[in-house]
């Protein structure tokens, strides 16, 4: 099977990070995978939502967009909180990264991630998950440096990748025309330690078995491993 | 392990379903896992949405809802669109059905799935799936005895099942205590086949091996055959 | 004259009242009027709105809602707050349920009721008040037990029927086919006393005389009279 | 009982109409209730909506607002659409003026009566129908005179009154000081013949007997015989 | 040139300015500009907008709203926060009279200042500058008379006008048959002194010269002094 | 005088414009004022808004959007439409640039602007404007070569710049440092023939006179005449 762009099936596109692209948020990135491009952000703010108060713990929640002309015909600007589409991606990439946050050492503050989508050419939400990462990563090192906290409360590392069975074959992350051709279509959200901590999988059209569920997870788990090298080697994380 | 209902891990709760409960509806069942009841009902209207205008398919849709006191506390009712919860369990919902309806043989009309949560106590969510494919077939049937439709545009068999991993084991149709306790939680969409539609796992503070996930898949591929019996049994369908 | 259902014009549907019908409110039942269905339960909450703060006064307000397939053909979930006519509704049971409850007596809590119809066949809103009242007994029972209130704030019990002018006659408790196409449609809520808290009489293309209104009164309290012996009975209230 | 206004219990406030009040409108007035002041106007527009499309007949509708300032204390601007309060008048309006029109004659055009509270002191529902008759009927002749329609659509007169029981005495015609502390209130909608459109009684703290119910429809029915003769004197109306 | 109306270009529209015109504002007028009719009201209300919490300074406000049928043909009413030429309108209004208070001295109050346009004819938002500072006025002294404050927070008069280049000419005052057709609208907000808080130019279909500019900014002057003038003698104000 | 960042008065910010920045759009472009960055993307859709249908004429609109950590601090995402800064900048963006498009020659379909700020510093309508400009020319270049249209629609060049008084000096170009504590701020819109389309001045806590007035204009006319060089350079414009 020929991939459109000439990759190979298990190949990722190109990524690329640029760490600190906004100058006013307390961490950032733009990353692309593909011609896929998100500007990330962490804003942390003093305090927590109503349901957390006086229990001194933090919280991390994420909002996702796209500008109007992301895409290949231009979209409505959205209502706040979002299209079902939108509200679905933003709970995905805020409960992947609260997965790496010990919220007791963060103490009584929010971090919100944003992901604003530049240019959408498929995979938008694992290129946010992974980008998110960096901003968070970036903005916790920002407040430590400031002594705001002690130790990072940050306990493992996380990135995101999508899989899915085209004509039969597992393909990693797919670019836009793939996407929407494919028959099935999965993201995995992975931990450093090679546990998952998302995994969904949906049939476009045709069912899929559970050997075709195996053969997308070792892609996945092989793409996840080369985006969290990207990680700590182009962003300087350790 | 114990479980709160006494239950063995591989056990599901009692599944009845009540079918043609509502007198209006062209298809409809009052579906109990355990103590989550759950009202689907299907609604067939000739035409579809405006990006299927004059292609010959026709569309299927869902909505869920929750009485305010299905819940151990009152909930508000929820804006039209609902919230992010809400509009994740209703295109669950949707894609779920659409994956066993042949729309060419539909013809140019929506049926319109609508779960309403009567009382929750956990998996309202695939309580509504194993639903909806009672009232969505009961209302193929009817059309289809009215002659509006000449064969019928069911594919196949569809239900769904929760799985969980609770103190290191893998645990099958968790209750609400059970749920809000689990370390991960997992809803598995599968056709009669054998084959799934729809595999959603999140770790919920604790990420999970690929060898868990192995053992909550073989738990819901035994509990949805059996809620595929039901289904056939009870409701009287082939 | 004959009704459509075979009733004399001065005789009320099958009413059955199952008590306790959800598990999680503090009072509930599922009330029907023919094949009028409403789920009713009544919350109890803490506190009071703003502008009944710190005057050691209750409240009791209701919310009224209907399934898209409660009807013969499908209607749209509604925005929170509702339609005119939901709003309406909603405002008439809350006043009628607050005509019998001592707010001093309640103390600062509130009670709020919600009615769900689950099938619509004419007279949802005098089976919500009738109900209602039901839900409301219930839950005052159930925090007098708990020694939240000493005394109970109940100060009569009220039911609700509708009458109507139809082909020049009086007739008791509409159907949805009869209130289609009733001259007036009048709405009324009694106490045990005999006195009236709500009387709602709109002529629906013809206008009706003084003698018309005094027969369909005469017709609503004995209507009244035997709903509220129901309640007494079925539902153990004394 | 003497009244805050030093008027007897059956005496109106003074009643001003002061006709064609607007410029752009097809009828207008402001009419007075004492110090109650509302803009009435009826615009004509061509069409119907939706659900009377090709049936050859029109539709009469109403909306209602206030002022920030029409009151003692400023209230917000409300929503389009409005709060329950705004709602349940906007519908009384308008089908007390649809009483009074044969749609048939009036064929495929919309009226819009909007009656905006410039100033309020009680009675704002009652004022808004007596001079919401006035612009219709102002707007009737207008489109009448310039050939659009052959015959009068307006089958009778209509004029509404407030009947409230103080005391335990009935008084007509409640100003905003009498409606806030009075028992009960009702809202009567009568016609030139003397039959009824709507009686809308609510027991304020206090339930009512017939015995009240009589007397204050007697007042409503003196009271409306006056306004219905300011109607066809001040504004010349036959 | 001829103005539609007859007028000179110089020549403003009669001005007419009933003062206190409603009962329960603490200041409050009509004022007309021609057939243009705007009601001003102010409403004070102790306390501040949150951003302004603590710090001992008032704060002033505008709303504007137009009655459905002030225009040629009926407009909606618009939901609350309203259009963007309505917010336009009402932040121009709230940043002209601020221009004036010394919000030291005004303290911790909130002026809310709101013009309701009965009949529009061009011109509503300079009439509701001009009449909202006479609504600001009457609402300021009352205050001082009841103690609240002990001496005024207004440094200044302001007033507006609309200028406008016709055929290219420059015009004061523009109607609406003017405004609808010139090739320049401009509106100009100016202080006794004679200074300038606002200049809003914008061409319509054609661009004007800096020359253009002088001409309008003379006409306004002039026609800005006469209302000053107004403003002093009809509403009696120093 | 001396200015935060070191420039003179009469200074403009460095200026940079990348243009054909987003892959998908017919027109776009990546415009700096100094650290301000918009990116600027236009799209065309056949077809005009219902009010221009089947006059054979085109339209150009605009939106304005900020990503949520544009600012120094997050702002929150807003409903569609937005605040009424929003809708201020968004129709100024609009009007400016139809003010410069021949809507014959464009044809029944629309062009819409987008400028979203991923970074702001002050002055985000002026480089929205002025990068607005770039995305429609290049867009109306694409559908020129692609044949849509024959001639060009557009009639002129335009740009936009701010300037303001500070400390009683008119200053260019004003960065957010400046814009926040400047007493006047005058955004200017300019065509290269030198004639204004938009002059939007606002005193901020203290009035302006007409000298001071002259002096910005001179200064504004001057910055646009080296940003309209800049857009004939950089962007490779005619």
């Amino acid at each position: 099977m020929k991939r459109v762009d000439g990759r190979l099936p298990s190949q990722l596109r190109r990524i690329v990070i640029q760490k600190n692209y906004l100058k006013h948020a307390e961490g950032s990135c733009l990353i692309s995978f593909g011609e896929t491009k998100v500007v990330c952000s962490a804003s942390v703010e003093e305090g927590v939502p109503p349901f957390l108060k006086g229990k001194g713990r933090g919280w991390v929640t994420a909002e996702y967009g796209m500008l109007p002309r992301s895409c290949t015909s231009r979209i409505n600007r959205e209502k706040a909180g979002g299209s079902g589409r939108t509200q679905e991606i933003q709970r995905l990439i805020g409960r992947s990264l609260r997965a790496v946050v010990d919220m007791k050492k963060l103490g009584e503050r929010t971090i919100k991630i944003d992901c604003d989508v530049i240019q959408g050419d498929g995979g938008t939400r694992t290129a946010s998950i992974t980008g998110g990462y960096i901003a968070l990563a970036l903005a916790v090192a920002k407040i430590r440096k400031a002594g705001l906290i002690e130790k990072s409360p940050l306990t493992a590392q996380v990135a995101a990748v999508s899989v899915g069975m085209k004509e039969g074959r597992a393909i990693l992350d797919l670019n836009y025309a793939e996407d929407s051709t494919a028959e099935v279509d999965m993201n995995i959200v992975m931990l450093g330690s090679g546990k998952f901590v998302e995994v969904q999988g949906t049939a476009e059209g045709q069912a899929f078995s559970e050997k075709d569920m195996v053969a997308m997870m070792a892609l996945a788990r092989k793409g996840i491993r080369e985006l969290l090298m990207v990680q700590r080697r182009v962003a300087g994380i350790k």
